[in-house]
């Protein structure tokens, strides 16, 4: 028999400290006196209850380990879980939202994608605010230990590449988890702490401030304003765009530099690629504007470097309708964002090291067409890559692509045009936020968007966070066979 | 030193052919006495004695057989000389096209994209369409000796899994496409004729059945009219969709159907997964129309297997605006086109058969989650598949992806919208004929394009038509590098 109780266990001690983080938004209603904080505490009982007791239900079943399956089940059930009760203060709060947008907005801040169905952000009461900034910080940090411990083990997108050589069997996976939680936990916090700073200094007030430090290092996108980033043009574009692509880069490398070593930061051949991809597309952007439409050159340069780490990032905020900038742009931004950020972080998307290892192999197979009994290895930071991890690569890559075709179909199929559902399929697979065209364009949101397409853009925006095989896997006939 | 005489005397011969195939448009045009033939008397002339020239002067340098780089060189040369001289006609008979025009419609004509820059079509004199028809049915049955003969032996995209065993060494490259190409030529002939019969018999005149046939039997789309199939709706659709999906099966099939063996022909997965994928398209494009938007099932039924079965097989004929159907039908035909047809076939694209291998490749992977240590052989059509062959196949995959994403970048950066630029690259790497928007949609055509494009989808159809790698090798470093 297949037991559930391991994988139930962790879910509802994950549940009541979700619930118990709803004393936060709590404490701001109080302190704001806006007469929300009722809406806080309901919603906290609601999910420190259901989640202490299937807790304690499941408890007498915990052993020593997971078994692989169970692992499985639980990364996907977590954040299939998690949004039902993220979602109870949009249903009962200001919001009055129904089920589904409340899940999707809660999907949405977990997986850190940072679409929203809300408009009228800038009335909202604080506590509700600083909820969907919560759900994305938590998130993120939730992400990247998935990213540096679960997925590695699970092979998983080819995420074995990072499986640490320290890191012996499955069984101690929940401890290992914990390990890295604290130690990423300090330093996602005291990013968190720099980016409130910075943004205060540069002119936000403190709400403002903690709300888009809270989703900018967790490359969510959520903002408190229906305008996005607009109202903070100028110096606060610059300092997120170092904060977001500081968000996207492998956090391993953190954990190495406070130990003291800094050399593997600066070595990493993800970052390099990444940072030069970013400055690329950036450069590009702003010289097209530059030149066709005549603008200045430094808001040009700002906007396109905000803009385009934004995307490439997957955060999702916009400082500008770039869709004005022309069709260009939004070709440009449409695949940048099918390019995403460095594996290891809050990133999203296909992710640099994806496109490293993928143009690499095919670099062996030209050589292999003219020497065909050669034997070229691949490599990877210096290291030989094994075909495992090329086959997990190539797949997820396959994966994603036909995933991106067959959603955009589906979303078609709800009434959605062209433009609305090929891009809404990417931004919410890639977990970007904002897609392309009226409806969902950086300057729209997903409130209009049907309640079927909802659903297909949830369960994507889950899928494409656990790198799609941790989520399609269990619905395989292969998987569950013994 | 590289060696380009061999390469040099075939290109010289096939253009001399091209030259001699001149004689039949000339001999329509003096037969309808519109006062036209010279102009196929000059460009014969031209072509003719350019190619015996060039045959000439590189035939000293031909030796028994090719090295593995001249094969390389040559593949990709003769479709980028071909088109050159294809152009002539149109660019100093009544098209009077521009050089760029002329060898885009030439490209398009012999990579049986099918994509035209004419409009007035129905008005132009015999002898320019026949001629248009004539590049599609050469470049098939050019395209068809390439796929079963060099891209096999080239390992280019996974073609090598369809190597015939009976098939040695290199040297004897030449030989065996010669014997190939007069086993396709008679059953490629035959086809013909019952197609240009069945036409006939439906109802067309003869000179459009003769037209139409050649532009089917090839999957290459060129018609005589600008309204393409729409002067031809009832029983030729149903005909029409017989004939294009017989022309993207293996071709390979109907030589051992002739040879009295049948069974393989119905025993090919490939061919099963093909009709089985046209099949579910037409009918969910035919009952979306019926339910939604209460059209009558027989005309829907038949529209949709004839515009889903023209996009699919990559002939590109459209009976029908069907972006009229609403943005559903335009996201499935977009992405549809994305698939292809078999490989062996005048069909283009990414074809069923690596879906299959891609497919069955992720099968595996799942299996080894559960059992890392296991051993699971991918399989088709029942036999094992080499690594080599899966990277072949998830490489062009990976290319084919990119080379979408940067073409439509291109595209986009020349001043074409988001919709044009996307599908314009997808039906230029795909050969497929139309792409979707106002512009350059089944209603419209490339006349409008700007130069720029047409030069990036020249190139693109030349990309697409040699399954990529075939042409992308030629400029790397490592494929030159001893
Ligand atoms: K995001
Ligand atoms: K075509």
């Amino acid at each position: 028999m297949f037991d559930v109780r391991p994988v139930g266990y962790v879910i509802g001690l994950l549940v009541a400290t979700l619930g118990a983080t709803m004393l936060l938004p709590l404490g701001i209603d109080i302190s704001m006196r806006n007469g929300h904080w009722p809406i806080f505490a309901e919603s906290a009982i609601i999910t420190v209850l259901t989640g202490g007791l299937v807790a304690l239900a499941c408890h007498n079943g915990v052993g020593p380990s997971l078994t692989l399956r169970q692992t499985f089940l639980l990364t996907t059930l977590v954040w299939a879980a998690l949004p039902i009760f993220g979602a109870i203060p949009f249903m009962i709060g200001e919001t009055k939202a129904s089920f589904t947008d409340a899940y999707f907005e809660a999907m949405s801040g977990l997986t850190t994608t940072g679409s929203t169905t809300f408009s009228g952000l800038d009335t909202l009461p604080e506590g509700l605010l600083l909820w969907r900034s919560l759900l994305q910080w938590l998130g993120g940090i939730g992400i990247i230990v998935v990213a540096m411990v679960f997925l590695p083990e699970l092979r998983v997108g080819g995420m074995q590449i990072f499986r640490s050589e320290a890191f012996d069997t499955m069984g101690k996976i929940l401890p290992r988890a914990a390990q890295i939680a604290s130690q990423i936990t300090w330093i996602y916090l005291g990013l968190t702490v720099i980016a409130t700073l910075g943004y205060l200094v540069l002119g936000m007030g403190p709400f403002d401030a903690v709300n888009h430090a809270l989703t900018s290092i967790s490359t969510g996108g959520f903002s408190t304003h229906d305008t996005s980033f607009g109202g903070f043009q100028g110096a606060p574009e610059y300092f997120a765009s170092v904060i977001m692509l500081v968000a996207s880069m492998p956090f391993v490398r953190y954990i190495q530099l406070i130990s003291g070593r800094a050399e593997p930061l600066f070595r990493d051949s993800q970052i390099r690629a990444y940072l030069a991809f970013v400055a690329a597309v950036s450069v590009v952007l702003a010289l097209f504007q530059v030149f066709y439409d005549k603008e200045p050159l430094e808001p040009s340069l700002r906007e396109a470097l905000f803009n385009a780490t934004s995307i490439i990032s997957g955060t999702g905020y916009a400082s500008v309708d770039y869709q004005e900038w022309g069709s260009f742009a939004m070709v440009v931004i449409f695949f940048a964002g099918l390019v995403g950020g460095c594996a290891g972080s809050t990133a999203c998307s296909v992710k640099i090291f994806r496109y490293q290892l993928l143009f690499a192999s095919i670099r062996q197979l030209v050589r292999l067409l003219h020497t065909p009994r050669g034997v070229f290895m691949t490599r990877y930071q210096g290291r030989p890559v094994g075909q495992d991890v090329l086959n997990s690569v190539m797949s997820f890559f396959v994966l994603f692509t036909v995933s991106l075709g067959l959603l955009s179909v589906g979303l078609a199929m709800t009434g959605l045009d062209f433009t609305t559902s090929i891009s809404g399929a990417a931004t919410a697979l890639g977990n970007i936020g904002p897609g392309l065209g009226d409806m969902i364009g950086p300057s729209g949101n997903f409130e209009e968007v049907n309640v079927t397409a909802k659903w297909l853009l949830s369960a994507a925006m889950l899928a494409g966070r656990l790198e799609l095989m941790a989520v399609y896997a269990l619905f395989t006939v292969a998987f569950w066979r013994r």
